[in-house]
């Protein structure tokens, strides 16, 4: 079959990949569309040295072959993270962090990039009738924005601003927009804050007094210094960019000030197919490549790449 | 009136300082007892470049004057931030976070290493009569460490770990051992770790399937290091140490593991006096000197040096 092939070193096109077959629990997905995600740029740039195999973890495929019956000839997307059952983060409801967890596309796992996949069963979620798969491709960056919601309470009345105005500030929008969250969006590029602007108070300067949450999502490593500029004293930060490398940051005033800086990464699917379903979240249309030119939809400068793979 | 003067640069013995007169919402305070804290050491290394008076944020005393009479004659303790009551944290309930707030013995204040004082009186807490002067002098620390228990919730099963064992991490442990958590000492030395042993376990060697929750109270600036290593994913750092200077950390492990991040100062005094009163929170006996002799006190390498100031 023909799909993006990541051997160590570079992504590599090739047509001779064998069809997976599916174990115990899995199913097989006949893949419909699959989306680049930056992760997969820096698997590109060495983010994930010990892996090789198909690469890709966005996607929205119809089941072929499964366990489960009711789904056979379903349309669907799947959650990264395939778990042991076994660990302590297994046996404690935190089955995402996994200790011996495969992840698509990324770890131990063949991923999206390709005719067809295979994938824990458990992780599959039908796509609801009325979403059309190139709306339902958004569901998994989506799902990881509606983390935040699972993370921390909104009860307050709490001025929020998002640091970033890429496609990872955008997905936090649309779930915090589709929750009731009104948020202020603080970025850079003026071109690319009009995208935010029907969903989110838009502005290239920060409030002087500060915010109670800032969710840090410019992708790069200075967000947490500037994050921490922004936050009031005892707010919080969501950390959602990861990259390589580390940051110096001034410990004492992070005590002192008793801010919160919380980790937030993969989350809940089903809050995220409601919300494409119905509306609350909107994301503009995916550009679709073939595969052979997945070297132009890894440079894409647009909102999103993706991959037709029929 | 004599005291332990900061000129900027070092401390001097004085007994030329005027004795203070109360501002309309303050009191006058008669020291009784005065107890020196590592802050107070890092203000001598330049922690407070601004800071010129006189040291010192730990007491008890009686009022001899005050616009409450119920307090006059009273022996209290006193809370360190004098707020404006204006700001965006006057306004929103974080009066210890005001952003013109004055510091007993470190910004803008003189503070209790004197024969008198003076503090607002909405800071002044009485001292129950059974509680002897030399354990209220505890109040402050241990207030500290109940902070936490306002900023994260125990309701569940989670195990606790306590990193360090000097003054810092045995005031975490008697608050929350007042609180009924029992925890888990994570320290470096056998000698210091014994006197943690009536009142929680003690290890050198940390649990490899790690820790729901780690109280960073090493002093240092390693620790956040150490803590990260030791924490559970989706689990919880809370930050105690303050020092000058900066750490630098992979913060994406910190966004893939989940992990918060809670800074943690200035707590509540009424949880801490009741402990100290019923005596669920123990502590040994502090070493009492002259303020003449302040270079033995600072010097002292016992759990609690103090001063006599009558």
């Amino acid at each position: 079959m023909r799909g993006i092939y990541f051997d160590g070193k570079r992504a590599v096109y090739r047509e001779d990949l064998p069809k997976p077959v599916p174990e115990q629990k899995e199913s097989l997905i006949r893949v419909l569309m699959a989306a680049v995600c930056n992760t997969d740029k820096e698997i590109l740039r060495g983010y994930r040295p010990d892996f090789k195999g198909v690469m890709g973890h966005e996607f929205v495929g119809v089941v072929e072959e499964s366990p489960d019956a009711s789904l056979i000839g379903k349309r669907v997307v799947g959650e990264l993270n395939a778990a042991c059952g076994k660990c302590v983060y297994c046996r404690t409801g935190r089955p995402t962090h996994c200790t011996s967890r495969r992840v698509l596309g990324m770890h131990d796992k063949d991923g999206c990039f390709a005719e067809y996949m295979t994938i824990d069963t458990d992780l599959l979620h039908a796509v609801p009738k009325e979403l059309p798969t190139e709306k339902a491709i958004y569901t998994e960056p989506l799902a990881a924005a509606f983390e935040i919601m699972t993370q921390l309470s909104f009860t307050e009345d709490r001025n929020i601003a998002v640091l970033g105005d890429g496609r990872l500030a955008y997905c936090v929008v649309q779930a915090m927009n589709a929750e009731g969250h009104r948020v202020t969006v603080v970025g850079k590029h003026p071109e690319k804050l009009e995208l935010f602007k029907p969903f989110a108070d838009v502005t290239m300067e920060r409030e002087k007094e500060g915010y109670e949450v800032v969710v840090e999502a410019t992708g790069s490593p200075s967000g947490i210094l500037q994050a921490l500029e922004m936050v009031r004293k005892k707010g919080t930060i969501v950390l959602k960019s990861t990259y390589a490398g580390e940051v110096s940051l001034p410990f004492s005033q992070v005590a002192v000030n008793e801010i919160s800086i919380v980790g937030s990464r993969c989350g809940p699917f089903v809050p995220a197919l409601e919300a494409l379903a119905s509306g609350k979240a909107q994301f503009p249309d995916i550009k679709l490549f073939d595969m052979e030119n997945f070297e132009e939809a890894f440079a894409f400068s647009g909102f999103k790449a993706g991959f037709f793979t029929e």
